[in-house]
């Protein structure tokens, strides 16, 4: 593997490019790419131009720089997540009808939820930015939910905190946290009404793969109201077809159009 | 940009390694990585060596190989096709709902259309593999629909050929490819009734954005049969939703959860 004079390899480097496109997307420039990536302006300004060369960078006609749609085509590859993905949307699509607001889909990504796919309330303008948008485990049911079926080294690393609290419900000490996850892996599933958001109410449920492992967290948010418990069996309902679903193999139908 | 006695970046082969995923997803060892790239299997190993310390390839039990959530992460960044996918989503969930069967929603790549989304039938078993699947221009319903408003050097080299037959109502001639582009612009969508499989109909209009340019195409699949035509107001309707979307600003909701 060539490496530079630094000991650090050019796809190293690639990958710290690719890195400084935060998740809200967007163009940059070739120096704010340097800037967020800590290389030099010639350093990066020759792996960008290798990167377009690619098609994993674009540029658009100011000669901003975003990320390439064959970055995206070729990241689509990565199986296990999208393959839930697919199983998981018809019955998302169906929850999503009948709960509204939102639905998503989160798996364990390091120490965090990374949310997969979500659907947006009907009506709402659709956030561009959040899909590929994570979540500290703490705070959010998602992450409740996948940190109760963790293993427990990650647990303790958890427990360790720190805490980034978002309200003053959210969870903020080892104590409070495992009672919380203990008392998810009783019910089944995480209720965190205004932990990130006074005005939201996050429930999740685990996904079950074949073998009864824990692979993702189906959740909706809802109003932080009354009416949210009352969500709790359309989710648990659509999380059983979902694991239904992945544990048939896929057909043979293709794309046609 | 240091390179190999060959004269090819080191960047250039890890994207031969990730290209040599098929867009079925699934694993691969490090032999069969090395055949479909065309690299030494020493080559190869080193740089899957790497790509799985950046996360961009993952080892799975077996230590087979294969294609990353990170780099799936990395790539939903590419905001012009994701904004454009936010922006259509929630108006291809009520038609996917109303004209039941497959919603798609397809952009020019290169020479062919790149499908960014897809709805599957409600009932039928999710099909893992064809989203970031790709068509021939000439031959679906979306492409007519991209190639009918595409630039006439794009479309000189389609006319020029050779054109891929699924069944004996794909267009094969210039001719007659371009008697169905002038059709199609006049009447604003395109109407593929058993040119990719006997019993499918595609349907595909134009998605327009704040420059009127055309972006992308919205299309379904449905039954081959006289009930085909019956959808196009439906399909016209979302398209409209989605061109109206994509001119607001999108607004500062958050993900929470």
């Amino acid at each position: 593997m060539p490496r530079t004079s630094t000991g650090e390899s050019v796809l190293a480097r690639a990958v710290r490019i690719l890195e400084s496109f935060g998740s809200a997307g967007g163009t940059l420039t070739v120096s704010e790419v340097a800037r967020r990536s800590g290389l030099h302006v010639a350093t990066a300004s020759r792996l960008v131009e290798e990167l377009v060369s690619h098609g994993l960078l674009e540029r658009d006609e100011q000669r901003q720089v975003r990320v390439g749609v064959r970055l995206w085509e070729l990241g689509w590859r990565a199986s296990p997540t999208l393959g839930l993905r697919e199983a998981a949307m018809p019955f998302m699509e169906d929850l999503h009808a009948v709960v509204g607001h939102h639905a998503q889909l989160g798996v364990l990504e390091g120490e965090e939820v990374l949310f997969v796919e979500r659907l947006a309330a009907p009506g709402a303008v659709p956030n561009h930015t959040r899909v590929a948008g994570r979540l500290p485990l703490h705070a959010s049911s998602s992450g409740l939910v996948l940190l109760a079926h963790a293993g427990t080294d990650l647990q303790d690393r958890i427990f360790e905190g720190p805490f980034q609290v978002f309200t003053e419900h959210t969870l903020d000490s080892a104590s409070g946290l495992r009672a919380v996850l203990a008392g998810v892996r009783r019910e089944g599933f995480a209720l965190c009404a205004g932990h990130i958001n006074a005005e939201a109410t996050g429930i999740a449920v685990p996904l079950l793969d074949a073998r009864g492992s824990v692979v993702a967290a189906l959740s909706v948010i809802v109003p932080n109201d009354a009416t949210a418990r009352a969500k709790i069996p359309a989710l648990q309902a659509a999380a059983r077809g979902i694991a239904r679903s992945l544990r048939r193999p896929p057909d043979g139908s293709s794309l046609i159009g």
